[in-house]
């Protein structure tokens, strides 16, 4: 049988999704439980890895067992085996075909940032800082340059993927919302993509905080995007700031 | 100089508000910041104690210093000398009767609790659980029972205060909510009074679901308001879901 999984979890206490040994990562503790349930070695598959200290509101992985157990069975028994910080939120029968990673049509990434002097003790594990001014307006402007199709080279990590680089972006969305009770204004980034290449939001989102602040120019931003000259590009922001928020089927 | 904080912090590693000897408290950590800072033993009021695991949206404490800061570098060089779990969102000048415990007229609490079988893990440090079936119009029906003034003997902790057990609850609202991403609903418990005794919000709250789980009639929380009798009411709800939104003056 194969199974679908829904999964939620807080990266901050994780060495990202990658199952490695002698490291405790999302993709490894549901290795671990699942094989333990099975009674034999099973492979956990997700629709792509998150890197260290990014969480998860809608990470989705397939794994295929020989025991049959009633969805809801399943989840409650792998919940039982994990610490708080991740959960199986919804387990359901697949089609045999189905598998995480080649099904998915889409992914959606959120980025926040708290704007000003003071981090709410409440945000520090899900949002990045940015305690000077920023243009918020040329930051939205800016973020339209990045919808599209593109080698996205010059928004990655160095060692990204060794294939296609090419990347189509279907949306940058970027809110400014006030956080009353904390005193402080939140920007979320929200980017929709057939794929991410390593680092890509985190880059994006550096870049544009840096035409925020007037270090970088929109020129320069598409001269990145359409050159993909790395040394054009902005800082990769942190991790805790990212969250993957859904992962699209058909 | 008399200087009034609005403070926040994530209570889950503290042993609650009260400076302790060995204990790490938000009192604690911050008398030994301010005292380091005035380089003299300060005294930091609160606006009432909260118990080990409890939040704070909104706490506010007074502090009188000999040394003169701009309430802006007061809460800059505090916040650096303190960890991320808390924080001084504003500081500023106060009257010198400012006291922020005497001087507080109302005080408003939420406890937030999670309905269903999966905790999310961007909620488990704020909330409760209720995995059974809730009748929440049960709940918000009783909830109203609990407006008015009374001695809250029966809701609260059998060491508290010594003296006059009466304190008027202004308003209680219970509203449902859905969190999407995490496939549960959310209920909210918004109290506010002219005072709290001790475990005053997390025993009411627990007399309420044990209403929305039929294991309590709605006579018999009206007697135990009426009545004080300790064993009519239910039990204490953790502490992990309540945080202290807002403290009200003049």
């Amino acid at each position: 049988m194969n199974y679908r999984l829904l999964i939620q979890y807080d990266g901050t206490d994780f060495r990202g999704w990658q199952i490695q040994s002698g490291q405790r990562t999302v993709q490894g503790e549901l290795t671990r439980v699942l094989s333990l349930l099975e009674g034999a070695q099973v492979n956990v598959h997700g629709s792509g890895r998150t890197d260290t200290g990014v969480h998860a509101e809608g990470q989705v992985a397939s794994v295929k067992l020989q025991r049959e157990f009633t969805p809801e069975k399943l989840r409650n028994a792998v919940n039982g085996n994990l610490d708080g910080d991740v959960r199986i939120l919804l387990a359901e029968v697949a089609p045999d075909e189905f598998h995480a990673r080649f099904s998915a049509i889409s992914k959606t990434y959120r980025y926040q940032v708290v704007l000003g002097p003071v981090m709410s003790p409440f945000r520090r594990r899900y949002a990045a800082q940015e305690a000077r001014p920023l243009d918020f307006e040329a930051v939205r402007r800016a973020s339209q340059l990045f919808v599209g199709e593109h080698d996205w080279t010059a928004f990655s990590a160095a060692d990204s993927e060794s294939g296609s680089r090419v990347r189509q972006i279907e949306s940058v969305d970027v809110t400014k919302s006030r956080d009353e009770a904390a005193r402080c204004d939140l920007v979320s980034f929200t980017i929709t993509a057939n794929g991410f290449l390593r680092y890509m939001v985190r880059s994006i989102v550096g870049t544009l905080l840096a035409v925020g602040r007037h270090e970088i120019d929109q020129p320069t931003v598409s001269q990145a995007i359409q050159g993909g000259e790395r040394n054009l590009a902005g800082s990769t922001a942190p991790a805790r700031g990212l969250t993957l928020l859904r992962v699209r089927y058909d």
